[in-house]
């Protein structure tokens, strides 16, 4: 498959992508043309076509697009198709809800061990994943092959923890701490979810939509 | 304050350059440089000149940015001076993870209730905020202000109540559901914390990292 440098947004609509094609083949459509596809997405055909051109050719001019075909190929791109694992730190609000109610299979990723400090916690099963003790990471990291961490634990404990992993290998983090854990330029892989950041980007366009009712 | 039409980039970064300028204040600084700036974020001097030329003039030639008046500004542009209040729907794992441990006011949000079906919980205060019935909700939503609505509620329930919410007024969601509430060009505002989007990215993120290695 082409593989040509892929920008950032291109990468950020591919799940919205794969999220619409299970959607799809869930309601037993096959085939979809660009067009279709756009307006269920509410994008433009010619994005659509663009997005998928980065990749090589997925559709075929006037059949439009093979869904179960296309799912597969944007799931491969994703690494859905990798045997991913991850470790969960912090078996917090948060981590309980991700271990309980977030199916990480369906991505592809195997969630494997969760840790926590809290000892009513350690040595139980949640949703079927073992808590471990925090002692245990560093051992459990050095003798398994752990591809991703989700980082869950408390805000003052970020940057600690973090350090603890990516000391001990760990090159690819999951961040729920609201907390930034690396400098710019690191080679360490984190991925955000910062509930403030997008808690103020709705901010923004709840003041746009008001200004704009006020005109 | 001129204001141009924005793109989503730059609204989406306001919030990062806003939690560098607390942390920046926090440790006493109160005048930077945009290549400062921008060596702090990763962000090239000219980005960062450019972003904040799309509010008006910020900076001065040769002295750099004021940290507490761009931060005020900005806080400004992302609407966090203007007392907008929030209700949240569903205390689980993750309405309880926010409740908890995300703190709305200081990010200018006034969560000022919350609802759920459990009658363990209806009654209440969860950190502060008292929760009601969802039976209560629509009167609710009809005698108080309510600008944003954090939906934290099971998958299967979500569709339903957003219905309810839109139906009753709302035009502002918070979506922790991982369901798309709205069809594309809908007028409700709706801000999407997908998580599985967010680790398929970091997925592909791995993948390339993993075949960068190989080569």
């Amino acid at each position: 498959m082409k593989k040509e440098r892929i920008s950032n947004n291109v990468i950020r609509r591919l799940p919205r992508y794969l999220r619409k094609l299970d959607e799809l083949m869930a309601s037993g459509v096959n085939r979809i043309s660009s067009t279709e596809l756009g307006q269920q997405l509410g994008f433009t055909p010619s994005q659509i076509r663009q997005d998928f051109n980065c990749f090589g050719e997925f559709g075929q001019q006037g059949y439009g697009y093979n869904v179960p075909l296309l799912r597969e190929q944007i799931a491969g791109i994703l690494g859905m198709d990798r045997g991913f694992s991850a470790v969960l730190i912090g078996v917090g609000h948060i981590g309980r809800a991700l271990m309980d109610n977030f199916c990480f299979s369906e991505w592809g990723i195997n969630l494997i061990q969760a840790f926590d400090v809290n000892p009513e916690l350690v040595g139980k099963e949640v949703s079927g994943v073992h808590v471990s003790s925090m002692d245990e990471l560093q051992k459990f990291i050095a003798n398994n092959k752990v591809d991703i961490a989700v980082l869950t634990v408390p805000r003052d404990a970020a940057l600690p923890v973090s350090e603890t992993l990516i000391d001990n290998g760990i090159n690819a983090i999951w961040n729920f701490t609201n907390v930034e854990l690396v400098e710019p330029g690191s080679p360490v892989i984190v991925e955000n979810l910062h509930f403030s950041d997008s808690l103020l980007a709705l901010s923004y366009y709840v003041s746009d939509y008001y200004d704009g009712q006020k005109k």
